[in-house]
């Protein structure tokens, strides 16, 4: 029924991962939300605003983006040239991540990838893809909801 | 100890209230932190501005405020001239309002003024003036947090 | 595997709630969880917190809860007493529910509660209930989200 | 320089239109990002979210929009199918929309469309159309901030 | 009338703390409520939830704790078998913390610990017990801001 | 028509700065709009809140702050005199800084200073000066926003 994929990505340590972080009051969040598609183009691993209280009343965002130190200087670069900030600040993080694998689940409207994740072995998480799950929801006229549990349903690992 | 000033603002149900809201992605949070002065300047009762996810990733604000019916011509001409909006929505509200009473405690840095809230003849709230706390913590030197300490000790009402 | 029990709690409009807000900016966080409880004790049919921006840099609270009408002098009353705010505001709201029944479904770990909402003789929402799923995941040691995917997996229902 | 288009989209005030609100913990941000285009293909003029504290510790959203009264029973369906909610709340909003007009603003990039909203026959407001200025700014290579400047300072308007 | 009781619990700098964080945008309010209690039992010294805004319009939500190093292996083991999440970031931060002390104050209902913190030698902070004074709050049936009041007025040091 | 002024302030990599951080449940956001002034007062060269979810169903406030080494000892004064935290961490972030510029540009209320920004001999930001155009905007009774469209039209740099 599914089918085991990638054999490897293993579970590792990655110490060559920075977090970069920029205070923003003046710009608007129609630029912001260009910003963050042009740093995930710049090689980010994950990018992400929260809302921060700054002074003289300003309601502000607080801009943080995960990448590797080799890609630092071409996201420094978008960040200086397309937001207003004049300085960014950053800081090494460690990152323990999961060995990933996809099985593939068939459903009534077709196969969907599953990426799992292992912990010392042992498989710990099962998110279905979302992107072809949403295709399926807007080919098929179905709620996406009723689709993932589909997928959950005929999934199921023995283990 | 503390005198009895301010005999009434009777306790009443305001049923001439209105709320008003904008929803913003395309101005900044300095313009922001200066249009909530000019919406208090124009008769607004309270303004504050909620973080908002909007379409196309963008961070915005929720901006609401309480006025009465007869200050709507007056805000909202803040609120188009001011900022980005091309469109202003609002709806009727009732408020609850206690009787208010103002008292005078006395501290060691001199006296404070206490406003208290009134239910159906009972004392339910007191809230020392913050700009009068503030006062005294700022020329006497003290944490403001010890100044509210102090009120709320010499202040106490035999009931 | 699964019986139907309570068989209607029909589907209708409700035009008999209200929304009530009150503004919040000199009380702490330790007590607002505080007063949640109450209210639901109270008679609200939810209640809930959002951060907002205040005049003078204060992060304050917009404390929000839905309530019938004749249960506002009740909550009213906690409000005032339990909270700060001198003033409640409130307006009607209509509600639209959903006929809801329930299900029983079997895992390996027991028996479980399933919520059904439908919409014109339609199921359109299936929720194992929170705290059944919980017990069971405190009681035999197994991740929560895995108690979910039984239920779901097991509860399937031929439309 | 600038030419003026559409000539009315006259200013009103629309007593049409019903605020729709849901509060939800038990569904995941991946949903609600797709929820958020079914409501606006559905016909919903806005649709936002916020966080909200809820009971038990939940992290939750209120999701909020505005459609026209005649667009209610379309909104409905997709929040009653495609969340999991079991109950739907709306209030009706009054909305005061300005006159609109488009001008077009040239570039050295090409044409630009700048929206302009007119309050009791003043110009108040001038945006950019955003979609025009980031397909500039993709294909020429410009950061998006330059885009929106040159359109500010060729597009000025003697008054 | 109140008396002096933990002696020490010294004012010091520890250098043996790590932040760890999760992005989390596939998972429901209702789950992190109690994955929030789980962390807590597994050693954490805090754990706290930020709501952040990710990619495709998802809101999302940052999971932030502290613990120290040797809890991290247990912590984590939470974090990928109950959220989630394929991986885990973390950094090491310093924590100074005050001496810690406690002290008993009458009230009218009984007695309340009261939580000091003391820098270099002088008492900054005083912080009555939110459990106990709950306690008194709910079975007297007074309002819980006054018996903090009380504690307050009753516990009064001369320094 | 502008005239270059600060000649340097040159562009680099400041190691000297770290990052505080303080978790607050039980103090009002009163308080804290007075703290934030503070710990300007006291040297941070940065002040913002986020909202939090605290454990008990407690909304509360991230407040985090940046500052050079030599500031700490001052900083964590007015933290623990005058919040109500036992306990500040720290950890150390790298901040790259922009070559900061100053130029007058005209307007028809007076002059105005841009703050510019530059990398690696590149002008990538220019910002007018906020308090130099509220001035311009209250004293002339100006929308601010029209303000800063003449700035950015008279200031044009070329290139």
């Amino acid at each position: 029924m599914d089918n085991l994929v990638h054999p490897s990505n293993e579970e590792h340590i990655d110490r060559n991962m920075i977090k970069v972080e920029v205070n923003l009051d003046d710009i608007s969040g129609e630029v912001l939300g260009y910003v963050m598609d042009l740093l995930f183009d710049a090689g980010a691993n994950d990018v992400f605003y929260t809302p921060i209280y700054m002074k003289k009343n300003r309601p502000g965002i607080l801009l943080q983006l995960l990448c590797s130190l080799e890609k630092l200087a071409e996201i420094e670069k978008v960040l200086f040239i397309e937001t207003t900030t004049l300085g960014v600040r950053y800081y090494p993080v460690t990152v323990h991540r999961l060995e990933r694998r996809f099985r593939y689940v068939e459903t009534e409207w077709g196969t969907v990838k599953v990426k799992e994740g292992i912990l010392q072995g042992q498989i710990v998480q099962r998110a279905p893809e979302y992107e072809e799950c949403k295709k399926i929801a807007v080919h098929h006229q179905v709620p996406l909801k009723r689709v993932y549990e589909q997928v959950w349903r005929n999934g199921e690992v023995r283990e």
